[in-house]
């Protein structure tokens, strides 16, 4: 059985990222489980704001061609992203457009797991669910599970662990149970993507 | 390889259901595969209106536990539904808040499929984008693509088969990749349950 | 100028329900502004689950024939609702589908608010963007501010107030924004309901 | 009584966009009502990808403050925009991120009314339900009723004018209840605002 390989992209860009910070928590725990990480961030896939002349002059922008490749290299995805006013982030939502457009879609059939991190109480969870809706749109295969981290500022170590042990062993069975899934579905999607 | 089992479930209970006639079909498509498969309707599993102090006195009622058990029984779930006012039946939210009272979810896991009829022209799409949130917040984990039959009130023949073959078509390819996913994952899930 | 009408509406049927202790306090704080207020529960507006033969023989039940008539009695609802598996009570929704089959639907251009509580720490806020859908649907006009109590195990003194006078004056400042509008557009509600 | 001022936001960039047609048709409608109408599309508000990093730096830029001054300019606020893979798009949720960001917000209590057009049978309404949870996040008042045009690529006469002219009644008669509660509230919303 071979390795199994999973990208991590961190849907924020600011410095001190409590969502940078839980998905490189996250990629160390999957990597502990044996697994190939790719760690990136939306910096790695710079795109314009959408805009449908632009992608008839100029077509679909490597940004959005390269975050394909990295999904199409690997065998699922983590998403870990802030939720901006009960939704989902436009910047985020703007590169999902603008891979839509990428046809046959690279998301169809990939397994995928969403994170988000917040200072506040809820965990950034409201986001999470209006992201789901265009990525599954587009075909990926999200696990029903997601793992919201509320009380963000004060959750890590100074080693950028998460500080409570049993939100972190609820982390790794998440993550366990995703990558269960992953494993016995990697095949079927390679099959999908070929058709 | 043993057969699939494939527990189908119309949300509808209305005499000439566009619902359960998409529900009908696409147990014949899913039985053409080889596949054992299950009808069943709303009506199967009969429960009150939702009430804490009735849970209190008298438990679970016997039709939450009755889909419970249909569920264990199968290796996958296709939901065949309405959309009421934009969004999910009350009815079948109904059945499903009872069925969350169940612990474990029954539902942890289990593959399900959501299809939807209309005789307008969206098909019902959006109820079953508001019934994915209750359902994945359960544990089901629900295929992304999801087949919505609009102008339901002209598309069968009087054999109960979609007249439009290309529609036809498109509902065995979903099901195909459904049942690819569900044989992939189902040793996964009784694992998952017995943990 | 007459005293503005409120009905309010707590839709949880449970002995101690946290709904129901904040639809109370909400209740209080909307009639200490001079307000007229009449209190009801899910209870009040008994129908049986939503079923389309049962509409053909016996019509809407008078149950939602009864909230429909208190809406028209009243100048505006206040709704205060819990969350179930991250979306509305299906009981709740049940009775909306009732009363949207009553035409012109009762709940066009009624101004509404809507609140929550849980004893968890997000307060039932996800199951109120859910439910505006389908209030919205039928013509509701909800007011963009929704009050969701978290921790509400703990929120309440024993006479019933909310312990948390920082979260009690922006009780008041929602439901003083409310009534605003409610004021300002109830005549302009009665032409569209004339029309 | 002054004239009402109403800002229609074309939130599309193409050439021959069906939101644009739909936008221009739509502001005619308004402005034969005797309402000042601005006509405005995303390209007016030019604003980078979201980044906490580029607002520590240099603050909300240029283009976020302009629609929150047009916003200010008028008393409601008229959205035209297309769906995106079932949701919003992200280049309209990136601006309204951007927006949000300046404080007091300057949607609070603003009137604002939905509507999408597309080449589908759907006509967007599913983009719209997602892009109202942003808009009222940030305190928008949005009209319940929508208007969602399918079938746009067939919808319109060289003209610019709606050739159906029950759907353009139903246009008529959306705007004209929109536009009694904008002329009933304005008031109330500087009230708030000033507050």
């Amino acid at each position: 059985m071979s390795r199994l390989r999973l990208l991590v992209l961190a849907a924020s860009t600011r410095t001190g990222s409590y969502n940078a910070a839980l998905a490189e928590f996250a990629a160390r725990r999957i990597a502990a489980t044996g697994a190939d990480v790719t760690r990136t961030t939306l910096a790695d896939f710079p795109v314009p704001l959408y805009d449908g002349d632009l992608q008839e002059e100029q077509g679909v922008p490597a940004g959005a061609h390269e975050l394909a490749a990295r999904i199409g290299d690997h065998d699922g995805v983590v998403i870990v992203s802030p939720e901006y006013n009960y939704s989902m982030p436009g910047n985020l939502k703007n590169l999902i457009d603008w891979v839509s457009r990428i046809k046959p879609w690279p998301t169809t059939g990939v397994n995928g797991l969403l994170m988000s991190a917040s200072p506040g109480p809820v965990g950034g969870h409201r986001g999470l669910i209006a992201l789901r809706v265009p990525l599954e749109g587009i075909g990926a295969r999200l696990h029903p599970d997601m793992f919201s981290l509320a009380a963000a500022d004060r959750a890590f170590t100074p080693e950028g662990d998460l500080a409570d042990s049993a939100l972190s062993a609820r982390l790794d069975a998440t993550v366990e149970a995703f990558l269960h899934v992953v494993e016995a579905t990697k095949h079927y999607r390679r099959e999908a993507v070929a058709a």
